[in-house]
């Protein structure tokens, strides 16, 4: 395979990630340059990486960038993918800005691989809590066509970056510390600064029913993009999709509770057996080996347990879904697109 | 109104919480007698009891015996309901024995009080589950019947007892003091017993989606609680309701995402109305302004928000629904039945 140069632009929890993935993977790079905001060396796994300042950087001669924009801030790639671009690199980017733009594909390589040769030097990575969602689900939209899917996330707060692991660590240690007896927690309430400003209320020992800001018929930004880039990415918008996203106390890896109907009638076992054959996907049969969030951070799969029908609802199923939301819900998929890119 | 006497059977956070709410609520009782394995002097909010061996005990005399059963274990209401009863007492079970058990009234004040009057001596007290989400949406299966409900629950530790919420508090204290740079949660997964023997995993910075045993379809006992007394307490099995119950790293108060449909076409406003207008409940508006785990434990209604229509469900809808486990979920539910028992 051809060696190429390859930028990476951000160095937040999704860069890193990146980085550390590309060398794990044996990328066919000859250069890796990575650019931020602000000159400096950063040292990851014991590996110096010089970080250029973008804002001075030439981009000439990179062939793929990966931008590792954050949910919910306007990303980098607003301002630099069109200079990549025109300096011939292709432009992967994470972050949300123009996944729903025509002309870009939005691509999960599970799911619709062969829409990346459309590209025009922009390819979209979705939000993670998307791309769990149509990994575990591609297999049966394409055998059984979807008719409805309701997702409940209960999102790692890794998603919203550094600070809000932090945030998570610290408001922890600072209510378990505030008292000495074990089990006494009857004045959490009553310890802690209830936000420290990361999240709008304090995330340690609670449950936020808000991700990102609020838009349309009250669903949040977070809950939009899961409707709105699973319709795109199945080139189907005549699936009823809904969710209510959560963020709980979890520190990397998103868990979902999906519930689903299929259009063509199936049974337990069809539908299990599309899950154990589809790519990128590890399902357990046994009900109670399902997945956890602290055992599937750090992997690469889509990981997916108890599989039931819905006693009341033929064509009704549950699963529960979990992957590393800063791996394969971010920084891998854009890597595996960057592979695809190279291969096809 | 008349002075009775009370007993109450266990001494677990269920207990404790029936013995608070009793004096909170100025319960018109003449001598109140606890109950449990051993005797022993117990002091609650500074003020003394005194623990009768049940073993050893008269129930001569009593009125209204409230039985704290946890769920999950077979109860003392098993082994001593029967005994309370020929001498003379209602039974107000908490435990999960007798609630499916033809003639016993299975009762939650606000959605189906009348049925009390039923009663040949017991009366079963649901799940915590079901009970927060059956008074959210009683008004609505009332005006407007329930077509389908689907329910993904967020559920605090203390509902497995004490031991649950120790645990909790211990490995988070165990996992943050490890390590004491902030936001260094690299090494989690390898810092502790996975389990403190209480939850069949860490539940300190995960989400765990078994509760129970795992039972016919591959749901687990939770879950099938959740759908059979919500048929018993609606009178109406023709609801589909189907469920995923997750625990999470919450000390007390349970969310629940529930996702429902109506019957009769109904508007958001009708849907909004009839919350607004409904007993127990507080609804929230604002779509910011969502209940909290952490702001709802301690307080005795059910409270509302984030309400929203299925884009693409004519009478689909959502709502995030949270309530303390321990008080409307238990022992407030408990004492709202013996008062209705004094009242009617």
């Amino acid at each position: 395979m051809k060696q190429v140069t390859v930028g990476v632009v951000g160095v937040g929890v999704v860069g890193i990630e990146i980085l550390n993935i590309l060398r794990e993977r044996n990328f066919p790079s000859k250069n890796i340059r990575v650019f931020a905001r602000s000159e400096r060396d950063i040292e990851i796994d014991g590996r110096l990486y010089t970080v250029e300042a973008i804002d001075k950087a030439s981009f000439a001669g990179i062939d793929i960038a990966l931008f590792a924009g954050t949910e919910g801030e306007a990303g980098a790639s607003t301002l630099y993918a069109s200079k990549f671009i025109e300096e011939g690199a292709v432009v992967i980017d994470n972050g949300s800005d123009f996944r729903m733009k025509d002309g870009v594909p939005l691509i999960v390589p599970q799911v619709n691989r062969e829409r990346i040769a459309n590209h025009k030097g922009l390819i979209a990575n979705p939000n993670c809590t998307t791309i769990q969602m149509v990994v575990a689900l591609g297999g049966i939209q394409k055998k059984f066509g979807l008719e409805q899917i309701i997702l409940t996330s209960f999102q790692a707060t890794s998603g919203a970056g550094r600070s809000a692991v932090s945030a998570l660590w610290d408001e922890s240690k600072a209510i378990v510390n505030s008292n000495d007896k074990a089990g006494n927690y009857a004045d959490i309430n009553k310890i802690l600064p209830k936000t420290s400003g990361v999240f709008s209320h304090q995330i340690a020992f609670n449950a936020i029913p808000q991700i990102g800001s609020f838009q349309e018929g009250n669903y949040t930004s977070e809950e939009w993009k899961v409707i709105k880039e699973t319709h795109k990415i199945f080139a189907d918008s005549s699936i009823k999709v809904s969710a209510t996203c959560v963020r709980i106390p979890v520190f990397t890896a998103h868990s979902e509770a999906i519930y689903f109907t299929v259009k063509e009638k199936a049974t337990f076992n069809q539908i299990a057996d599309v899950l154990a054959a589809s790519e990128g996907v590890i399902y357990s049969a046994k009900p109670e080996d399902y997945p956890l969030a602290l055992e599937v951070e750090g992997k690469d799969e889509v990981f997916i347990g108890r599989l039931r029908r819905d006693p009341f609802q033929e064509n009704g199923f549950w699963m529960w879904c979990v992957a590393d939301n800063l791996r394969k819900g971010a920084a891998l998929n854009a890597v595996e697109i960057a592979e695809c890119l190279l291969k096809d």
